[in-house]
């Protein structure tokens, strides 16, 4: 027995630190067409503002909200059983499914039988659901029928910004500059289709997870941010795994990827997917690895066949697949300096050339297709020879494996298989909108799924900050999802402490790219937040910034009193010499300054002219 | 006595742990044309590559170095008497200064004077060096009449990335792009003359100041940070303050500015000079104003002026002054979400509107030019109207006053006087590079030195990373100065830990800049850092980072053991799924691999075209 292995026993618990509903905010749902389509928000209330003349209300602000049931503190959870499966009603009426009377993978039926995994298992049993013989259960698929289903009107829901209540100043923003995006001011459901069935867009929607509330990834739509974790050979548990998940969505992680590559990895992986209500992305390459011992060379299609199958049926929503990897390309990597750096690439890298044979990946890849199609898992073609290093960006590997994704997708869509393309990894800040132009033309708008980039190497140890730079421009460029880096990224397995500040920077970055390609109402927080800087309401301050706690401990380290909440100044400049509290000085002085600042309009001073 | 008061005694002492020399580093100098022109940089040695042919040396890496004396074990420091001149005789032998009988402020006669601060008092006593009646002592007006000081022999040899004993692929870089700059491809005394001359960079450098090792701010040089320390009436002493500037020249701060507003501004300011290599910045309307007691409407050019040469005298190399804060342009701000931010801004909105009259650093621009004349001191023109807020940035108030300082620095210019430019603040991302072009245009190029800017406001507690977004985007459209936003900005003063932080999310800004813009040698750390990563020399991957300790920190917390430094995985991926280590393999077993690439380039195919 494994030391991890003694770590948990059932039921596992959370930390209440974390799954608390955040300071002063609530949870709101938005009503769909039907009664079971109920989208959760985070309502976040503010206190009013105090002037000479009585007081202001300060309206609440609706904020996109990826916790799930965790914050809902009228929901009771129990991690043994998983959360309520919300969509299943939806995928049961369109009747393209059955539930299966066993699990179709070898593999999992043997997981199953094994008796010494009987302390590892969760409460329930579940069945899993595949499609009818011959039927496309794709969220593609329907859009290209025309149909608009539950998801697709749940993520329009979700995605508009809730502006209500709002002053027409806190609205007001600056124009976005939206590379070739065309953004519309309202998400309808029928926007959602048609981005769906031209491939810009995707909603990862197993037919195994329906216990995910429905997103979507693409570049007319809010940035998204994927969060890693899984455990490593050398650390961390079930418990830790699931703790993780369960933190990196409090913080805004869209998607979480379970990179298990330790002890058990089919059950961490049980407990994160029926627990997650985001999709989970996993590469699946690891755990066929893991199968053969380690040994890249004595894997086999029929092995990661069944644990494709394996994967799909616990609910996995998308797969990263290493099948741009082709034989020819891996010499291109012979002068890089950092040679392979995708763990799946160097894997199949290391089977192509053991065998001198074409990467199963790519061989199989129609195969692939189909069993995607049967349980609507979305491909991320993985990018296997990203750059590793500032003086790999952009060269001939990257390049040659990226044409042949865009290849793949056309397959893939040949099938109404979702697709979104993984991109690098390391690339100088002048070489990153090329990046972007390369896939959106030879990808033909699949969105784009990057890692960071980190725009500089020489900085380990502060990784989230060199990738979360590249983040924010490849977002305004065009990127549909930003794959986070921790601090401990080249350096060791990341623990929640880092989790969480990978996240914070990514929610930032991403939020910096909404902004500037102008996402209607993206920039309502800024302002609100700003108002609430500027009149001292300084829990409305920490309440509506992306970590509450943090900003309030930072706050309390040098004026800890309750009473520093309401003072018109803070340690950093001390009272005589806040710039905020002289201009408020200021404007309560200078009655008539709006009447100046229109006379001097009309007066018109030339420097009007230059705004 | 208030509390602060105690907290220090002569002599004070420095945390050794602020100025131990970085691990397998040795300060090395570069020789000028003359025996005391000596030019510090870090020399980082590094370990030999074991491959299965033998041993192969990793030569040494030069980098610039800004921790000064304090990282040199051969030198003694006693921070009662100050850091060595090593100006004092290039300045004496240009003949054009005399050092005065007494300091010319009466306030500066008047502390000295007072007897209650004599423990405040550092052991040594100088006295002031003022330009001899009728002379111009500015490196600017040195360049314009063709003379190539040592101070410009100094900045040249000190800007030359060293590339000595590299191998050809860690020399490589890729090309960059550098919007309207001319990087030359090596610097010469006679480039940085030129762009002295021509308004386009400056060296500050007080001759007050001697101590300091001269440096340069200029779109065609390597990018600069400065940090802000200084103590606040709530909080720190000079013990701290002190112990600051040497934390943050460590750390990699080219200028330091110093805000302080609290108790014993004079004193604490000398502590300061007298022991920083690099050049101090101040606000001198802050000291002004503590000089009234905070009462910015009994503000007058009197008290101003006493002020200016008080500090002059000190050393401070740079002055922030906002002669930009016209009257007229105050209403503009009246519809701003945040009003005014600066904190000089908004002090002299004040006096400006209690007096109904012009600015009277506006007015009294042309005596501020013969101060800053008589001692080289340099502008830094305020932007005291910059945004506070993304709703706020580009308005009409922050563009009115980026064109008055346009229309000061040529008056400057006129008296030959150094100038750069302050610029903002909050912009979000497709709006940054319009704030370079305007200065540019409008101020003639004279070099912008920017405060971040924040991407979005939404992110309290983690501004150094919304605001190294900004940062590293406008470094490379062209600011020469970025000014470092620390995790406690909005929040309250920082400690040594986020004046760590924050300098290091900039040092990655201005790194990030220099990368894209294609400064000459500037990726041969990326690239040797690379290599050791990519190599498994762990030591040195830590060495050649920005932050050795917290690299190596972060790497032992799942990984202490000693054998763990020599090992070929880590435990974010462990030994069976390092991509790295499987590449190398891969490399070990694949024989030829360099032929075969050869033989498909030869083959053509198209992918060759696109890269």
């Amino acid at each position: 027995m494994n030391a991890n292995d003694k770590i948990f026993t059932l039921p596992i618990r959370l930390d209440p630190a974390v799954c608390a509903p955040f300071p002063n905010s609530r949870k709101v749902y938005l009503m769909g067409s039907r009664p079971d389509l109920r989208v959760p928000m985070r309502e976040i209330v503010q206190s009013e503002t105090k002037t000479s003349k009585g007081t202001e209300k300060n309206p609440p602000l609706w904020v996109y909200d990826t916790s799930g049931p965790y914050t809902d503190p009228a929901l009771e959870i129990d991690l043994g059983r998983g959360l309520p499966p919300l969509r299943e009603q939806w995928i049961e009426e369109r009747g393209d499914t059955e539930v299966l009377p066993r699990f179709s993978s070898s593999y999992a039926r043997e997981r199953l039988a094994d008796t010494q995994l009987a302390g590892l298992r969760m409460a329930n049993e579940r069945m899993p659901r595949r499609a009818k013989a011959g039927m496309n259960v794709t969220q593609m698929h329907y859009a290209r029928r025309g149909i608009i289903t539950p998801e697709m009107e749940f993520v329009a829901l979700r995605e508009n910004q809730r502006l209500e209540g709002l002053s027409e100043a806190l609205r007001r923003q600056h124009d976005g500059e939206a590379f070739g995006a065309s953004i519309p001011r309202e998400i309808t459901p029928e926007f959602v289709r048609a981005e769906l069935a031209r491939g810009r867009a995707i909603i990862p929607a197993n037919i195994n997870h329906p216990e995910a509330e429905p997103m979507i990834i693409g570049r007319n739509f809010l940035t998204k941010i994927n969060c890693n974790i899984g455990n490593s050979p050398l650390a961390s548990s079930i418990q830790e795994e699931v703790e993780k998940m369960v933190w990196a969505i409090r913080w805004g992680a869209d998607t979480v990827m379970d990179l298990s590559t330790g002890k058990n990895i089919h059950e961490t992986r049980e407990w994160i997917i029926r627990n997650s209500p985001v999709p989970i992305g996993t590469v699946p390459i690891y755990q066929a690895l893991e199968k053969v011992d380690g040994r890249a060379e004595e894997l086999s299609w029929e092995i990661f066949r069944d644990t494709l199958i394996e994967q799909a049926e616990q609910g996995v929503d998308y797969f990263t697949i290493h099948a741009g990897v082709l034989l020819r390309y891996i010499p291109l990597t012979s002068r890089r300096m950092t040679g392979i750096v995708s763990r799946g690439g160097s894997i199949m890298a290391k089977w192509c050339l053991a065998h001198h044979q074409e990467n199963f990946l790519y061989t199989h890849f129609e195969e692939i297709c189909e069993i995607m199609k049967a349980y609507d898992v979305a491909f991320s073609l993985g990018d296997g020879l990203r750059p590793g290093s500032i003086y790999d960006a952009n060269d001939e590997a990257q390049l040659a494996e990226l044409k042949t994704l865009g290849e793949l997708t056309e397959i893939a869509w040949k099938h109404d298989v979702q697709v979104m393309i993984e991109g690098p990894g390391h690339v100088p800040m002048q070489r990153i909108k090329e990046n972007v132009d390369m896939e959106l033309a030879w990808c033909k708008e699949a969105p784009f799924y990057t890692l960071g980039p980190l725009v500089t190497d020489i900085a380990p140890g502060y990784d989230h900050i060199a990738s979360a730079i590249g983040a924010a421009m490849i977002g305004w460029y065009g990127a549909a999802m930003l794959c986070y880096v921790t601090p401990k990224e080249h350096l060791g397995l990341p623990d929640k402490n880092d989790v969480r500040e990978g996240i914070i920077a990514y929610k930032i970055a991403a939020h910096a790219a909404d902004l500037a390609k102008g996402h209607p109402g993206a920039q309502a927080r800024d302002n609100a937040l700003s108002k609430a800087r500027f009149e001292f309401r300084w829990q409305d301050q920490f309440n509506l910034g992306l970590d509450p706690e943090k900003a309030r401990a930072f706050h309390d380290e040098t004026l800890p009193q309750e009473g520093a909440k309401l003072a018109h100044f803070c340690s950093m400049c001390g009272p005589k010499f806040c710039s905020m509290k002289i201009t408020q000085d200021i404007r309560a002085a200078a009655q008539g300054m709006e009447e100046k600042a229109a006379e001097f309009v009309r007066a018109g001073g030339e420097i009007y002219r230059l705004a």
